[in-house]
């Protein structure tokens, strides 16, 4: 265990969110489930026990380092790394990566996001631990499939070899983009089609190779900023290099080029709640099927709607029926949910 | 001028107009129409110049005191009335009555609610000025009759005899209650129905009179009050005794019952404001239907709605047709408008 780290991705966002997330405070700090606990603190909770608190690494914007001491407060300060720029997730991780390598030369390392849900948390930490205990010893990407229960449009796809081995791991057939609703069906009746959850596991020799083999430039820039990680003038070196960093996902930039890759399908209720449709779909519901988050909500004569507000704040809704109603920080959108891929031209 | 007085009554509690108007602050003292004063400021400002300030007098709950003196700083001290409980309008106007009379035994009065709209001002004025006039030398009570744009069934009316006077103050032949739509449609077409708009001007006298014959109870309770209007118990002694008046319109009390009525059809843009619907119909509209009052709401896809909200409040709407969108003190509602007779029944 003493060699496990995890990297969490809390630099997003959270557009589609809006106006429960705004740039100023995306959704992976924010109590989307009205539980008590942040999307950020729930990610880091399903790790405990897992990984020593002195493993976690979160990499995030510089504008959101106040959010990420104030709710986690026992990560060591040295491993909040601050990103000057967005470049997507193939620097954010090589940043990490090529850090942790430098003081841990034999890690073993979980990417995750920060802004997911997992709703059967046992199960994930199984998942998790033979995932690692898999990669220890290999040279392979292992990426996790989700078993899908839908035609989802708005997931990439994993496909798997499954008739290769009788193990749990499967060796990946490809990866896929988005599908239309055609393709979904086909790959939810195919079988060997599971939802690209991006959450990868790694040992840092396999990350390190990856990156040189396929993003040399990135890899390139990482190795100049060596003799800074952990020094005083890491951050400044950083805002002054990573700049220079391709701005590419760590898909585009390696999943989909590299060969040697297996997928864990499994299924721990997982939802990337990217989406008021996501939310609405992981609460629970009413028998209409309204869900809320908010201690005082009345529903009258309405039904599937999503409803979140601060806590505190009393609503009353009559005659909606599939629309989203969120309020935050003194700003209220009511919307049809079924528009909610617009919300952004609204917020303007 | 001198002698001219103005009773305003401001003890009602709105409770259509919520989550805006609330028991504990109803929409007489709340800036309705978004323009930067209240409805009980603006119906002050109709009669600024019409009346002498020592003039105006306000009856109200004792729980409002606060709110009136706060946003009527200039009237005295004691023509501020306050009832210890509700007993609709009769008991309300005899008090101011007695009060007045003790001190201008031929005062001319105007009684009026504090919660209405008027948007002709000049023409309100140039009715109010022939109306004191009248009623200063004529025993009869005047009351307003506002010309029906509409057959509109949340009024009551009142019928005049037009053909007897070329005067445009006319005798009362009836008044009416609420009609059903089909009767309304029938007054409208008549010519001679008018609104009743609860505007009365008579003088003291008449209004003495009116109350000795028709309600001799309330007249009575305030006959033994008389020793204490102006004294330091006068507020002590109202307490005691206000709570035996009847519990009475001046409509049932007295004007459905008197026989020397009359009627000033006028037409100076009035409406009583009585629900969201009428506010709705009175402020400004986009070309959508839409009407706001708040300086920050986007409007989508949406039409036909009243959308009031706090100031500074951001509110995005899309794909809304005929609702009411309002907030107040943390309670937002969101229900049809056609179904803001039911508002009540929501806010439990």
């Amino acid at each position: 265990m003493q060699n496990n780290h995890v990297v969490i991705m809390a630099g997003g966002i959270g557009s589609r969110f809006w106006p429960m997330s705004t740039p100023e405070h995306p959704k992976q700090f924010i109590d989307v489930l009205g539980c008590g606990r942040t999307l950020l603190q729930l990610t880091v909770d399903r790790f405990n026990g897992l990984i020593p608190v002195s493993n976690f690494w979160v990499v995030t914007s510089r504008r959101y380092e106040s959010l990420v001491k104030e709710q986690l407060p026992d990560i060591p300060q040295s491993n909040i790394l601050l990103e000057p720029c967005m470049r997507n997730t193939a620097p954010c991780i090589a940043y990490a990566g090529w850090k942790i390598k430098q003081r841990y030369p034999d890690a073993n390392i979980v990417v995750t996001s920060s802004d997911h849900m997992v709703t059967d948390v046992e199960e994930f930490r199984r998942v998790i631990a033979k995932s690692i205990e898999f990669t220890k010893n290999t040279p392979y990407i292992l990426t996790l499939g989700m078993q899908p229960t839908r035609p989802e449009t708005g997931y990439g796809y994993v496909s798997a070899r499954i008739d290769v081995t009788d193990d749990e791991i499967k060796p990946v057939e490809a990866f896929k983009e988005k599908p239309s609703l055609s393709v979904a069906e086909e790959y939810l009746r195919a079988g060997n089609y599971f939802w690209n959850a991006g959450i990868f596991i790694w040992n840092t020799h396999t990350l390190e190779n990856s990156f040189r083999l396929y993003c040399p430039a990135i890899a390139s820039v990482f190795d100049s900023l060596m003799p800074y990680f952990y020094q005083d003038n890491e951050q400044k070196m950083i805002d002054k290099f990573f700049p220079e960093c391709e701005n590419i996902s760590i898909d585009y930039a390696i999943m989909e080029k590299a060969s040697d890759i297996h997928v864990f399908p499994a299924s721990f209720g997982w939802s990337d709640l990217g989406t008021w449709g996501s939310l609405h779909a992981q609460l629970p519901h009413d028998t209409e099927g309204n869900a809320f988050v908010g201690n005082n909500v009345k529903m009258v004569e309405s039904g599937n709607c999503i409803v979140h507000i601060p806590e505190g704040k009393r609503v009353v809704i009559q005659g909606l029926d599939g629309y989203i109603v969120a309020e935050k920080d003194g700003t209220l959108l009511i919307c049809k949910l079924q528009d909610e891929q617009r919300i952004k031209e609204f917020s303007k």
